[in-house]
């Protein structure tokens, strides 16, 4: 580290993974310095953050909430922006080192390319964007020489493995899944499950997109696929496991038949420090695992039967293109169809194949590609729960 | 790796790792020569290997046997040499890269230290050098600038897990041990157990002295005693947990809370062959270990009441001095005659005990003191198993 402190810029500053952000940088004042901080609709807590840690910069993309955000932060040096505009704009501000880019699903693509151009180290916490864009974000990554480092607690566990390590001895990526709210629920019982059964995660604390996500395991897919993308491994070498505990958070196997793992206790606030501190490692107030307190840990294959959307997921990558995109978009509309109740658990999976069977393939995708196929694929899904 | 063949010498071929380490340098001539084969006893396995590996030379400790090993040899271009000097002696030899130390117990000191002033990189299979004089022999590796690579697997899953890695950011070194043959055994029936029950270990297939050891669990103790000298690391951050899969080798915590870990299945070829190959990975012919498969690792607290020898080597490096060496060169004695069905299993933690109580404390020992500490010891040892 050198003297001058690094300075950052957080999207989605209000999110699970933001705030956690915002604490694990109020623990190193001396090493850090909040430069910008962009949130979707949550103004009061923009207005809460900005007040305490006096960024140069807030954004909020909802534009109607300007003028609260502005009027509260009136006087203030502050500047002040609304639009989703203005938030891929932000990240590329010459001060800023680090953009961890916290968002949830596709909104995190165009303001992560722009952070790529800018020449800005990545702290990705935002995986829909590798999900959608991998081949055209990791390219522009090294074309740029940014460095992206995973936020995401897999990924993060298999970065740390691979320190030191050289990338061609990789065998395989072992992910490890919690299993998600109905890890012990037979297929038989998901047909009836609600919305606020899925959200009741039981080891990680996260939004809601995601903690459904974690009950269908699609996020276990993303991370698959995430995975390709960060560590340029074949899809057929990625491999899920069920582990409940969440102790070990995944392991990479080498050619030599050893394997590395990365283990603690299930905080997002150590994945997050990692990427803003790498390559060093700094104190932190994190629990202290004891494996004997914890006596066990468990292993299962995951049910692919049962969590179909981990199937889709393995299924978009090996055909590529527009498909994970398809994939992505197709999935947000569905969750949010689900959490609004409108739609059963089951259905989610169910239609998100019907919308990838019935669209058109793409093979080497540009961004306008990707961002025409975003909408109509959400256009295509709408339209396809109007006749649930 | 360069071009040029990596040339081998292995003090203690005829033993197990001896043997693993042929098995590994077999799987790949293109990259190893076998410049040196020792052993103590084992006459015949020798001349086995001689003719299969073809080293330069061949030495035998045991001066009775010089004239079978030279007559069986007679006629090859293989030189031949009896004498535990001669042992020490070959290491120094300029062809040689690389020495594995293999011998079971004290008898590794000298030749590795010879080894070191020599300049070879060390694969340090025999944990008892560092035992009696860990502060000597690493400070004489550092002064000569020799690397010396574990081979011990929690010593190398505990290198493994460093690589990469900042050694000031350690926080914690956690062994694993797999409680050894008497793992399920209680403390009160201890005291009837037999050699041959003892010589029954639930995972690795070792030696005689070292299956012992692990029984007693004098093996752990020992290895945290190589632990604080192979990686500079406080006494008091070494903690020890039983786990009898013997999957995860060893693991590292950081000051972060981050924990790393290695994994694989117990088989001695690989850490044989990571010291060789370090810092590269090469395939290997090893069984992959599949979590799902093996279900659960397990954990817990050794019990300090139940493994006294534990607590004693603790005790040992706490103390420092002459005090480890003392510990060593009682437990061979006590071992050996446990193994002759001399003393009960108990009797071998109360008579180190006894013989640390009564012999005299050196601070700062050169080579000579532990030389003299080692004879005086067994003898002191020897006296006091006339009175069982």
């Amino acid at each position: 580290m050198n003297n001058r402190k690094q300075t950052i810029a957080i999207l989605g500053s209000t999110g699970s993974i933001g705030t956690q952000t915002l604490d694990v940088i109020s623990q190193y004042p001396d090493l850090f310095e909040v430069y910008a901080l962009t949130a979707n609709r949550n103004v009061d807590l923009l207005i809460k953050q900005a007040l305490m840690f006096r960024p140069e910069i807030v954004a909020i993309a909802d534009d109607n909430l300007y003028t609260t955000l502005k009027e509260a932060l009136n006087g203030l040096p502050i500047k002040v922006f609304s639009g989703e505009k203005s938030i891929s704009e932000v990240v590329s501000m010459s001060p800023i080192d680090t953009v961890v880019t916290a968002m949830v699903g596709y909104s995190g693509l165009l303001p992560t390319i722009n952070a790529i151009k800018a020449h800005k180290r990545i702290a990705l916490a935002n995986k829909e964007t590798l999900v959608v864009a991998g081949e055209l974000i990791t390219k522009m990554a090294i074309d740029n020489r940014v460095d992206i480092i995973p936020v995401d607690s897999e990924h993060s566990a298999i970065f740390q493995s691979l320190v030191g390590e050289n990338e061609c001895s990789i065998e395989k990526l072992i992910l490890t899944a919690s299993g998600g709210a109905f890890r012990d629920t037979p297929l038989d019982k998901l047909q009836s499950v609600r919305a606020k059964e899925a959200l009741k995660h039981p080891v990680w604390n996260m939004g809601a997109k995601i903690t459904i996500d974690s009950a269908t395991m699609m996020n276990k897919g993303f991370e698959v696929i995430e995975a390709k993308w960060l560590f340029d491994v074949d899809i057929d070498k990625i491999d899920v496991v069920i582990h409940p505990e969440s102790i070990i958070h995944s392991l990479v196997q080498f050619r030599d038949g050893s394997i590395k793992a990365q283990l603690g206790s299930p905080d997002m606030r150590h994945p997050i420090q990692y990427a803003l501190t790498f390559p060093n490692r700094l104190n932190a107030n994190i629990d202290r695992i004891s494996l004997p307190q914890i006596g066990s840990l468990t292993f299962k294959q995951p049910d692919l039967n049962k969590y179909k959307n981990l199937n889709l997921a393995y299924h978009a990558i090996r055909k590529g293109g527009n498909v994970p995109c398809i994939l992505n978009a197709a999935n947000e509309v569905v969750v949010d169809a689900f959490l609004k109740e409108k739609i059963d658990f089951l259905a989610m999976g169910e239609i998100i194949e019907e919308v990838i069977a019935q669209s058109d393939y793409i093979n080497s995708p540009t961004l306008g590609d990707y961002i025409s196929c975003d909408t109509t694929t959400r256009q295509k899904t709408i339209e396809r729960l109007k006749r649930v």
